[in-house]
């Protein structure tokens, strides 16, 4: 035997002598990987849930917070949601991942993105019990910078596929305070039809309930989109700014009144009440946005070519009026009778790109 | 003789009778009215004057009335006057005239316009004694609907023509009074320069003074034209809707502050800081009008094409900041310096048909 034999023999030995020792740590290995599985199937006796919530448009507006990271407002809200426009959210718990993974309409989300979806999700996990990361896949029908926040419809949709993912059974205000830690709007785009934010003063006291259903009165949001750029200030930044406008406290002090003249305008159907008041209150919240440090002006020249426009038909009798978000696009709300009058008019109004429209949608709603 | 002769004999025979009555019947009446004319004439050493005035343009707005009558505001001004922009103002006070007569721009002027001038004339016909009407001329250099208000610099004129031909000596206080009484912001057209208008809270404290001269700090007011239409609400009654806004009282109750802020900055020569409080009072002002009731917005699209266009050029070092009157066309405030470019960058914004620029100017003066 030369050195090199005496060394092959003394190895194919060694291998020999262990090799059940290792195959029986092995399998201890996979009866511990499985058994753990078992604990966490009987945790989530569903990992994944599907759920569609629709954005909605905002009558009476949010626009302030007495508590940023809870996102409890300065005031109540009354909006009613956007039955063709939709979001459509995927969560699936997954012990393979390391860290919660999110697809925006197909795209890998920014990293602020997935932290705002880990926020909710912690807050999942935590009431749930569990320890997994999540795949979050979400998809708007709408385009993207088409005017049309899809932060509500999407924290809506995530709270409810979320919770449902991770095996809990929150009723529709439980859903509506984890939808406002993710979005504050959110809130009211879980219960359906036309809604009203409660502002509260803490998670438990601030959500929203549906005080009509989408079939009591059928309005149609004709939405002008006469820019799609992305909005140069946020939400989320816009809220924290309200304070510096030395005008939110009287818009404030004032909202329960205004609140009270849309829920009876909408209750009655009367919509003379409702225009007024919609207007109003829209002119407070972007008031208080202009006169803000810095100053938030997100009108563009076609924004008040459409709000003069729509004044001007009122007048002349036609049952519509404006409502515009922290964007430049006009929400024009009128009755369905006189929406195809509407959105023809719209499409005349030099710097008016298209108009989408919208009925009152429903709640939030798991699908597949 | 015929019948006929007798007759005519008759006549001829009666007038030859009572001739020399007659004549001493006029003589009387010719001594009694040359006797009053001395009188008069003795009260009104000048029966006419002529006065111009300029326009001012406000950084600090004046929005509201304590006392709508004698146009008390409801917080204290500052403005400018601009040099290239006048109104010649001509009174003549005659004893043929059976009521006040008043020409506008070589036209004569509506009733209402009438009565609004014959008032001021009432309040100075009262302090001089006098009781004899007057015919007013009044004319613009600049065109009715260029977006320069027009009242300012018509009062003030009036103001200073009536008090003179009227006789009386009345120092700048008190013309700047009398000038309020007719239109208010007129009361800051009355001193020189760059002007403060002291809120005061009755018809004795309430006037405008210089808080310095034209030569101070050479400003430009580049004046974006991008309508000539009438606006559809006038400014006295726009003062009157102030208090339905719910954010007026938050507006006056910050003037000191902003007023304090201004001052400093004009007496600084502090582009930087003037900018920032002059937009802020302008937007304030705008977030009242158009929260009111009814709401009023004398926006255009191109008036918010110039506001964007200017808080951009300046986030670039541009010196230049906006300010808007109850009406669609933007005063564009900037350096001398920078002034040029400003026209320029101006003329390429669509919807701005031309600038006007204006230098500070001086008093209300005495002319011819």
């Amino acid at each position: 035997m030369t050195v090199e034999e005496i060394k092959d023999y003394a190895t194919a030995f060694k291998k020999s002598m262990w090799s059940p020792v290792i195959d029986l740590l092995n399998l201890r290995g996979r009866l511990a990987i499985e058994k753990n599985q078992e604990v966490i199937d009987s945790q989530m006796p569903s990992k994944t849930a599907t759920a569609v919530a629709h954005p909605n448009i905002a009558f009476i507006k949010y626009w302030g917070n007495i508590n940023h990271e809870l996102r409890i407002p300065t005031n109540g809200s009354i909006s009613m949601n956007l039955a063709s426009l939709e979001t459509r959210t995927t969560v699936t718990f997954e012990e393979s991942l390391d860290k919660d993974v999110l697809l925006l309409n197909n795209e890998p989300a920014t990293d602020a993105a997935v932290t705002r979806v880990s926020q909710l999700l912690n807050r999942v996990r935590e009431v749930a019990g569990i320890d997994v990361h999540a795949s979050v896949e979400s998809n708007n029908n709408f385009p993207t910078g088409a005017g049309i926040a899809s932060s509500a419809s999407a924290f809506a949709a995530l709270a409810l596929a979320a919770s449902r993912a991770a095996g809990l059974n929150s009723d529709s205000d439980e859903l509506s305070r984890l939808a406002r830690t993710g979005s504050g709007s959110a809130s009211r785009s879980v219960p359906g039809g036309f809604v009203e934010w409660y502002a509260g003063e803490d998670h438990e006291t601030s959500y929203a309930n549906s005080i009509a259903a989408p079939e009591h009165w059928d309005l149609v949001d004709c939405v002008a989109i006469v820019s799609d750029v992305h909005k140069r200030t946020g939400s989320t930044q816009g809220h924290q700014s309200a304070d510096s406008s030395l005008l939110q406290s009287a818009r404030v002090a004032d909202a329960p009144r205004r609140l009270e003249l849309c829920r009876q305008a909408l209750l009655e159907k009367d919509f003379h009440n409702f225009a007024e008041v919609v207007e109003l209150d829209n002119n407070l919240m972007h008031a208080v946005m202009m006169t803000s440090k810095p100053p938030l002006i997100y009108w563009q020249p076609a924004t008040l070519a459409v709000m003069d426009a729509v004044q001007e038909w009122r007048s002349n009798g036609l049952e519509a009026c404006y409502t515009i978000d922290a964007g430049p696009n006009v929400h024009v709300i009128c009755t369905a009778d006189d929406s195809q009058k509407v959105q023809e008019k719209l499409l005349k109004i030099e710097g008016v790109k298209k108009v989408l429209t919208a009925k009152p949608g429903g709640p939030a709603h798991l699908v597949g």
